[in-house]
């Protein structure tokens, strides 16, 4: 029925003085009227975007985020436009186990720094959440006067099948976000799988949340969390707690000294806080400030941050040639096949390699 | 000169009794007769490797080795001719920081296994040694009398350019020295860089060697190398040593409870030797045969070999799109100037992925 009516409109057709049908009421025409005024150009949303509105970044996100295909190219301009404002901020990655107080620490710590009149943006990167629907920052009851303040932005994890969709998402809002007049971007990740490398990877300082006595030393050790470090921050240093955390911060900092140096020249640092009292908060943003400054001085600042960006065009460019090639309906067939060949014994990993390589 | 008298012999020119010049004397012919001698078909080279020769086996493996594109077919119809009769050893890898003692304890365990009627093939892996010269399979003189047993096959590490060339030549000798009737595989790589891990993934058990009081704990965890390991051996237990190595054993035996239990279901055991007195010797082939047993009953040998001849098969495929697309001429201009645009601020690594990815 919509299809007939339709064909009245078409352009092709000539108007002769007859009446529109029924179906296309005035109603009909006001609703797509109004639909299409909630759809701005990307011209305008980069406009909104540039003079703070948060409505136009927000829904420049939900572009970025989109897996229509139609979205893509409209993201794609309002990044490149949003390009030349972005790249001045200070992107801070905090990372920590469930339970050690992450989202107490981001309210607290972006209070904070809205009080010294920053504007801060808080990110997340969590590709679990759209399984577990248990993303920190989703439920935003846990920040609630972060959420109150207009010089505050905070975002919940974008879904996504992959990490590294996840990652670019995060990693393109930090462009608007900063083109939005953002000055200070917290990305948090929940401190499980590897999301942090992700995250270690589009940060300038990277800070891990731990707890007194929680025995978990070797995991940060051996799932290389603890070399990524610039700052470790033990949380929860409070009434009875104080001891065992000023004993966790001196194990912390004879682990940190067994790495060798930082290409930084920055020794990483430990720190004790107490999100939920709102104690030795400042002296972590003091921390930061010294490290920005040290950085910037030598250079390193910049130059850490063009070998993010060429990390991130190779990492692109790999994944999307693997799954050019696993996702074409030949390989898929034929992979099976010379896997089931070289269980057979009939040909070696090298060889059927080459065939796959050739078809 | 050889240019014109070689003319003379053109097949083009009709033989109307003329002489063959000199430069062509019977010595010459017999000279080419016998090179070609010397370059036996893949064929022979097959039955001499099954029938346990070792010069064709040598001669195999150097044509597995070569960079000639020529011999690469060869060297294919030998391996998958030789497929066969492959896969029927046990294969142990052995690693440890250089000073650790591997030489002597190869020597000492693979003249143990010969005692037993073992036959021991000794491989290494060992990228660097192109450069520095300085394979320890390399130096024979350090295996002296296992290098004289007609049990013992010890070939040094292939040289290449990348871990993967080196990896793969390495892994397709395995194939050849199994057919050729070796039952045990002895792996070596020295403990730097990223060999570890290709050797962990062709090995059936992976030994991880170590000194009393080295004090590098704390890099073996960081690097993921005691997690790999189905046994740490505390060399050099001996004289003055004792006390210090069996502090050691329980040290690295209480880092490895940390680790979660292994998909193979063994428990990885710590034990003490003295290569230098062949002490100890013994009872760590007790315990690889024990493992052995353990996986077979289970099912884990076989489909652990099963997987790493799958992760093989990806590696080389995502190996080779890498290098077939940073080969390209078009990539290799319009990825610098990707990058500068990046730098510039100008288009984002995403973007500029896309770009390259259409070209």
């Amino acid at each position: 029925m919509a299809k007939s009516s339709k064909s009245y409109q078409s352009a092709l057709h000539e108007k002769d003085g007859i009446n529109p049908p029924e179906s296309f009421s005035s109603s009909s025409a006001n609703s797509i009227k109004s639909h299409r005024r909630k759809q701005p150009s990307a011209e305008d949303l980069v406009k909104g975007i540039i003079s703070g509105n948060v409505t136009a970044l927000s829904r420049a996100i939900t572009l970025v985020e989109s897996t229509n295909p139609k979205h893509l190219k409209k993201a794609n301009a309002i990044i490149t436009a949003c390009l030349a404002y972005a790249n001045k901020s200070i992107r801070i990655g905090i990372t920590g186990v469930p339970g050690v107080g992450k989202s107490t620490f981001i309210e607290a710590f972006g209070l904070h720094l809205t009080h010294l009149k920053k504007k801060v943006a808080v990110l997340a990167v969590d590709p679990s959440s759209t399984l577990s629907q248990g993303s920190i920052l989703g439920d935003k009851t846990r920040m609630e006067d972060l959420v109150k303040d207009t010089n505050a932005f905070i975002r919940p994890s974008p879904s996504g099948d992959s990490l590294g969709g996840v990652a670019r998402k995060t990693r393109e809002t930090i462009i608007l976000c900063e083109a939005a007049g953002y000055d200070t971007i917290l990305i948090e990740t929940v401190g499980v799988g590897q999301s942090e490398t992700a995250v270690h990877s589009m940060v300038d300082f990277f800070l891990l949340l731990k707890l007194a006595g929680a025995g978990d030393e070797l995991q940060g050790i051996k799932r290389g969390i603890i070399e990524m470090a610039d700052a470790i921050i033990i949380n929860k240093a409070d009434g009875d707690n104080i001891k065992a955390a000023k004993s966790a911060k001196l194990e912390f900092n004879r682990a940190l000294h067994l790495y060798p140096e930082k290409a930084s020249g920055w020794t990483p640092k430990t720190a004790l806080c107490s999100a939920l009292k709102q104690e030795g908060i400042s002296e972590i943003w003091d921390m930061i400030t010294e490290y920005v400054n040290h950085t910037k001085a030598n250079l390193y600042f910049e130059t850490h941050r063009t070998e993010q960006n060429k990390f991130w065009l190779l990492q692109t460019i790999e994944d999307r040639l693997k799954s050019n090639f696993y996702n074409r309906e030949i390989i898929k067939t034929e992979l099976q096949s010379q896997i089931d060949l070289i269980e057979a014994g009939k040909t070696t990993p090298f060889a059927a390699a080459e065939y796959l390589l050739s078809l």
